[in-house]
This record gives C-alpha cells, structure tokens and sequence, in this order.
C-alpha cells in the first residue's frame, strides 16, 4: 500500500489515493503511515474520511500530531483537538507552545474544556495528568443484567470497557470487576456478588512510572485512580502505561550518556536529538561537555603537580590513558548495575549496605586480575619492574574505588532525592579520574624515588 | 500486611500467618509477596491455598519461580507447573537447568506437555516461542448470539477472551473481532458482518521485540501468530509484550555498559549482576573490561612512540586525560543518540547519510566550542600559546572523529547484522583515543618542533 501511495504522490493523483484510503481499514492505513515522511503525512491525512482522520489523529506519536496541526487551518485543528479522548490531548496540548495550547483550549466545547483544565490541573508526571475520565461505573446494587445493559449504552467512546468500576453514591470507589467476570456471571447476580472488593488503586499523584510498574507487575489492563477523599476521578488503561515505561528506559538511557533533559517532556529529547535544530541540539548534549571539561582540567592539574615524576620517568605517562580508561569502564558498568537493580527491584535501597560491599568485592577482585595483567604487561614492555608495581597497585586501586562510586554516588544522589542518573556520571568520572592519577603518581614516587 | 507477616514468620506463629492469607485477595498476597526475602516468600508460599498458590506462582518472575520450585518435593513442583499456561510454562523450562526442565516436562500430563513441546520447537525469542495456545476462535458464519455461547463456554482458562478470532475449517485467520465489539453488536448478525477483516498478524519466526513494538504501536491487547501455511497457531498478549519491552531496553543500557551477555536469556543479567556468585559476574563483566585493557595498551604504544616529544614538552602530558576523555564523552552521546534513534523509529537506516552528515556537523561544532575553551585554558594556564593551539586543534578534531564514530561504528554493526550496541563501545573508544592520541602528538610536534 505505501509504495502504492507514495507513487500516486509523486504522480499526484490524488483521486487514486483516496479510493485506496476509503477501501482500507483503519490499521492498514496508521502503518503505512507511519512510514510516510512528513510531508507524505500531510498529504495522505488530508484525503482521509473526517472518521478514518479522527482514529489515526488518535493514535500517532505527539510530534507527528503536532507537524500536522501546523499544517491545518485552525476550525480543523480545533475540530479534531476537540474530538481526542481527554487524556491524548492533554498530553498533545502539553507539548504545543503555549500560545498554540492556549488557543485550543479556549476554542474546546464547554464538557471538553472543562475535562482537559480538571486533568491539566494535576503535576506533570503524575497519574493525574495521564488518567482519562472516560470510564464506565457501576453501583453495588445493580444486576449484571443492569449492569451489562448500561455498559452497552455507555461503550461508546471510552476508553475501556474491559475494566468497570463499582462507587456509591458518593463517587468513593468500592471495587472492580472485568467486562470478563460480568460476562461470565449469573445474569441475576447483583454486581456486589461478582466484583473484586479490596481494589488495587493509584491517587492521582502517583507517580506515572509507579503507575504503569503496578499495571506491568500485576498484569492489569486498567487502574482507577482515586483523589484525596478516595473518590474514582479517572483510569490509566495499559496502552499508555507501555508508552511510559518505554519512555521512562529510554529517559535512563538519555541520562546515562549526559544528555540534558532540558525539554521537560519525555517523548521531547529523541525527537529533539534528531529533528531539533543546532541550537537545540546544542542545550540537550553541551551541559555535560562542559562540566566533564572543567572537572577534567582537574586531572590536567594532577599531572602538571607531579611534573617531576613524570619528566624523571618519562614511561609514566605511557600508562595513565589505561588505568583512567579502566576506571572508567568499571565505573559505567558499576553505576548501571546499581540503577537498573533499583529501577528493576532487584535492589532495595534498604539492603544498600550488602550490596555495597559486594560490589567492592567484585571490584577488587577484578581489579586485582586486571592489575596482575597490566602490571605484568608494563614490567616486560618497559622493563621496569617497579614502574610494573605502580601500574598493577594503581590499577586495583583506581577499579575498586571506581567500582565503589559506581554504587555510592547514584545512591547518594537517590537519598538526596536528585535525578540519580543525570548527575552520577561526571561525578564518578571525575573522582575516578582524581584518585586514579594520584594514586598511581604515588605509587610511582615511592617505587621509583631512587630515579627522581 | 507485610510488616505483620514478617513479624509472625519471626516467632514462628505460622497459623496466624494463615488466617490472614485466606483472608486476603490474590493481589494483596501478590504485592506483599514481592517485598518478602526469598526464605520468607518460601514459607508464606508453603502457608498458601492451593488455588492462591498457583495464582500468585503464575504471576512472579522466573527467577523467583525457580526459587520456590527449589524448596518442592517432585510431586509439588511438577502439579504447580502442570498447571501454568503454555507460555508462561515455557518461560519457566527455558530458564530451569536442563536436567530439571527435562524431568518436569516428561511428568506433564500428556495434553500439557504436547502444548510445551509445541511452543518449545520455535526459536528463542519469536512470536512462537511466547505466544500461548490459549485462545478462543470463532467461525464466520456462527451469529454473534453462538458465538457469545461460544465464549462463555470457553472462557475459563484462556489467557483473554477480549480477542476473539476467526478461522475457516482449515484453521486458517480470517478475522477478529474484540470482546466489545461481540457485546456492542446485533445478536442476529453473524460473524462475518461484525468482524475486523484485514487483520495485522505475525509468524511465529517474528521477532518478539517486533511483536511487541506492534502491539505497543496499535495499542492492540493481543495479536495473533500464524504458521507458514497462514493458519492460526497462538496469540502474543499484550502483558507479555510490556514485559519484552522493558527486557529489551534493560538488555540496551546493559549493551551501552559493557556487560556481556553471557546468559542467553534477558531476565537473567539483571538477576545474574545482583545476586549471581563471583564467578558469574565475573562472566558478564570480565570480557569487556579485559577487551578494552588489551585495546588500551595501544593508546600506550601512541605516546610511548612520541616518548620524544614528552620529554621536550612535559606540560603536553597535562592535557592528555581531557582529550581523550572529552572524546569518549560526545562519542558516547553520538551512539546514544544513534542506536536510540534506530530503536524508536526516528532515524531510518535508508537514511543514514543524512543523519551522519548532521551529527558531524554538531561534533564539529561542539568541537570548536569545547576546544576554544580549552586551548584557552591551555594558554593561559602553562603560558604556552603553540600548545594551547595543539590543545585545541586535538579537541577539535578528536570530538568531530568521536561523534562521526559514534554513528558509524553502531551503523556498521547493525548492516553487518551483529549485535549493534554490545560491539559498539570498545571499537569507538580505541579508535578515538588511537586517532585523539596521534592528532595530538602530531599537532605538538608541528606547532612545537622548535623545541624538540
């Protein structure tokens, strides 16, 4: 289809185009289009049926939703921003510019506007800002015929009907029960016979990432989320706990190589690390560089303090690029086994001592097995034994202590409540870096004193 | 719940610990289950109904799986794996030690180890080693009142009845249709009317990252799998693909570290990185480590060949760890930005050229940035105009290389179909400190060859 559509696009044959959109279904097309350029994009969105628009208008990424928003006159924008399920445009809205933003929401139809305010209202990044209100509830009293009745009436347009939830008359939630169980039930069971009691919810500052762990872990399609008085005010259904969690790997990921999140959204860094402008570019990745500069002019300032040793035993510097690069290796590979087994649960901050003493163990132990070797390398390349000892006893100090950062340092930043991995990894760069090159220039001057 | 548990596993007051599990839902059970240490979930299990026993087996992770299956008698162990479903089964097998797999799967009842021995002949991680048997077809010319009888009749013990699909007596897919759309429609039309014709499938040799990614995409709950002859042979869930998903952006950062793969199972690395023994971790960490010593030891033999020149110029020794670590720092953004790129969709191989060409134009305006400021520094610092300028002019070209490799290296790998992100960061950081190094000696020795 897309090589199809493509070519009737360079043709442009654009009756040829849409007889293939009106005969495919909906899935067919969000594919192809996802292949398309954006332009392509553009092109194709416009010769959709206004119903085929609304369903792939849904279903793309935000940045896409926003290329084609531009393209648009503002009734049709506001049109389809109107139609989008609560939670999909407030999501849109908070990655528009606010001037384009703002302008929406006031065009939005009264019911529509009211909702989008009620979830923007909430944090950034928490389950308030993700639920959507669009869920089917039922009370205790009702019939699963009642019940299978108002759920049919009411399918239309939420987001769920897999999931249904049971409040009082107060809105407080009083349990759930699946589209499954009421399916299955006795059709004059009462819905306070079949539905689950002791429900598993969120409120509505949950963090979005606890979220989606919880849907992951326990294996739900749907969660309610409650407000402070324990009143039912939307659902997070499991599509979007999937994006967030792969949003949320890919945020560490982004961290781990000293990339800023500067942008304060989280699908923003990709897209700006590829589409943005220089300039852009430029905020997301220069902060790093910067500070790993000016923390690395310290290690400039180690070597030129032990000048002497240095010009007395010229064979010295041969090694410093290994045992920082060592260091450095072990560091990384330290400080992601520590963050992942938190993000994981493997590890629990709790247990923090023993797996920290562990990890020195593990560093020593490789870092005696890398020092015997490169000690040992050292001796036979230079012929200098002693320079050989330096080497080897520097190496199992600097991966050790290297080692050791690699969990002290991203804990600590954890206990001080700081972006973990955003900041771990200049420090431990840099401290590695100071500690390996004094203690190998150390360790050369007491080896080798005789030669200064 | 938990703290109480713990308490009575304290002194020992295991009836009490019993009447508050018969009291308890499965999904408390299984949320305080997770926090327990392993001896502790070994006896909270034991204390378990037989029902909750399996329900909460099911939903834990292999390697607690495993755990418990341990503390079994035979008989124990093999009635509780009679009973999980197919895949999950499987799951579990591929993980045990082979000699323990072989024994479970011959004491399966004859129709369960049929289904395993099934799914066990398709390849590690495609769509038919994960999808499950389980499922509910229909026929296109059943009404949906049939087909309703059909799946109430059906359902219990399927792994979701929200997917229904259909096949002709060849068993070949013809269609779906979703649980809603069954309960929305007409009880006298048939099938065939209400179903959803052009289905998005895959084969069992998909791979299941693919799989995944596809559900995740079209925010579908279940996908189905067809055979060579396109008949339909399982369906992949949507709480499986969550789960792939989270693997594989855990097996990338694990990639991005250096840690090696050694496990041939992706659970296993997290697992086997926190609570493996010495020798284990020491698998997983030793072969990058030891790959970048040896790979190291070149950057030695680049200074040792300007040993001249260090001796002429000691202060150029000052600026070596900066250099060479800047290089590794925007490499490190470069690969990021590229693999992450590739595995979100935003860069297109057929592409490539273009990306590469931008990334190093911002390498190389990093570059000048970065060794503007630090050819300043140099200047100033050792009052040395022509070494600032060497310094510079190194940084310049060594960050430019840096990124340039960083899009190249990864590119490469992935067209030469290696494993991408494993490959990637010894080659690009021995050829940036190899190119860094000689850049930088070379610069020295032009700019100041007066002093030699």
């Amino acid at each position: 289809m897309i090589d199809l559509i493509q070519q009737h696009i360079q043709n442009k044959d654009m009756g040829s185009i849409k007889s293939i959109l009106s005969a495919a279904e909906e899935m067919e097309i969000l594919f192809a289009f996802n292949d398309l350029t954006a332009e392509e994009q553009v092109i194709v969105f416009r010769l959709l049926t206004k119903n085929q628009a609304l369903l792939i208008f849904e279903e793309l990424d935000t940045d896409l939703q926003h290329n084609l928003l531009r393209s648009f006159t503002d009734e049709r924008a506001i049109e389809l921003v109107n139609e989008l399920a609560p939670d999909d445009r407030v999501r849109l809205l908070d990655e528009l510019p606010a001037g384009v933003a703002k302008k929406l929401i006031a065009a939005l139809s009264p019911e529509e506007r009211a909702m989008t305010n009620v979830l923007m209202g909430y944090k950034a990044e928490t389950a308030g800002r993700i639920m959507t209100t669009e869920f089917i509830s039922l009370t205790k009293n009702m019939t699963v015929t009642q019940a299978s009745e108002k759920v049919r009436k009411q399918a239309e347009g939420k987001e769920t009907i897999y999931t249904l939830f049971v409040t009082d008359t107060a809105k407080k939630l009083e349990g759930v029960l699946t589209l499954k169980e009421l399916f299955l039930a006795d059709p004059n069971a009462t819905i306070e016979e079949v539905m689950t009691k002791h429900t598993i919810y969120v409120t509505t500052d949950t963090d979005q990432e606890e979220v989606a762990k919880t849907l992951q872990e326990l294996d739900l399609l749907a969660i309610p989320v409650v407000d402070m008085e324990a009143r039912l005010v939307g659902i997070v259904t499991i599509d979007d706990a999937i994006d967030i969690l792969v949003e949320e790997a890919t945020e560490d990921i982004y961290d781990q190589a000293g990339l800023a999140d500067v942008t304060d959204n989280e699908s923003g860094r990709s897209e700006v690390l590829i589409h943005g402008n220089l300039w852009k570019i430029w905020k997301v990745r220069l902060p790093y560089l910067l500070a790993t500069l000016a923390l690395g002019m310290l290690s400039g300032l180690v070597i030129d303090g032990f000048e002497e040793t240095l010009e007395a035993v010229i064979g010295v510097a041969v090694f410093i690029p290994v045992i920082m690069g060592m260091g450095g290796n072990i560091g990384t590979q330290s400080s992601t086994v520590f963050t992942r087994g938190v993000v994981l649960g493997h590890i629990q901050l709790k247990n923090f001592f023993r797996h920290f003493l562990k990890e020195i163990g593990i560093g020593l132990s490789i870092g005696v097995l890398v020092g015997v070797l490169a000690g040992t390398v050292a001796t036979v390349w230079l012929n200098m034994p002693m320079l050989g000892l330096a080497v080897g006893i520097a190496m199992v100090f600097t991966m050790t202590i290297a080692a050791l950062l690699g969990f002290l340092v991203p804990y600590i930043l954890i206990k001080l409540n700081a972006d973990q991995a955003a900041g771990s990894a200049p420090i431990i760069t840099t401290l590695k870096d100071l500690v390996a090159l004094i203690i190998y220039f150390v360790c050369v001057s007491l080896l080798l004193g005789h030669m200064l």
